[in-house]
């Protein structure tokens, strides 16, 4: 089974937090013929760590499992954070195939997102 | 003139900080019509401050301010940090009609961009 695990700085506040399960669990409902298993992990501040989203991952019966960085930008945390922590894990999950996709902010998809959050902001005024 | 300032968070990686300067770029493209003045600015870590990419709005002769923050989630620099450091500057500032806009991840778009990011990480492998 294929899985992805949506990764989040963390915040201290908790709104936040549930902010990015609700949408791993939006997600899930729009890749669930490519995903079978969507979860969501926290860099830092919030629990569960990316060490325990992955083993969640695997736990439900994961045989691959894509990490997706929710940045912004290409921040160490993106560069080296990260792929770091994904890599120690991956050495205790050996027969599982984990990967790294591209954090959210590389999409072309992105100026759309800011362009309308923009636009919606003049017609608010 | 109306103008938009950018507000992200800043990083110790310039390459990072060199990113948020050019989706201001192309979307100062994409948004001429409606704001004659696109900058960025960074909340922590690199330069322009929040008050400097203010002021540098005001010395281009903006006449109000929509500051959108680029950030995904609401913690606390959302909520918080920034709208405190606006309202100090605004103070500074007081024929300047100085407003904040949704953050980037408020949008109804950005699942989209999930999907999408999602999608390609599949054909990658």
């Amino acid at each position: 089974m294929q899985s992805l695990l949506l990764i989040a700085h963390g915040s201290r506040r908790q709104a936040s937090n549930d902010e990015v399960k609700v949408i791993a669990e939006r997600l899930k409902q729009h890749c669930d013929e490519k995903f079978q298993i969507v979860n969501s992990a926290f860099l830092e501040l919030a629990e569960p760590s990316i060490p325990a989203g992955i083993q969640q991952c695997v736990t439900e019966g994961a045989t691959s499992i894509i990490v997706l960085p929710y940045f912004l930008n290409s921040g160490r945390h993106v560069t080296e954070d990260i792929p770091e922590i994904v890599d120690a894990a991956a050495k205790n999950h050996k027969v599982i195939n984990i990967s790294i996709a591209s954090h959210l902010g590389a999409s072309d998809l992105m100026l759309d997102v800011l362009v309308s959050t923009a636009n919606a902001s003049c017609h608010q005024k």
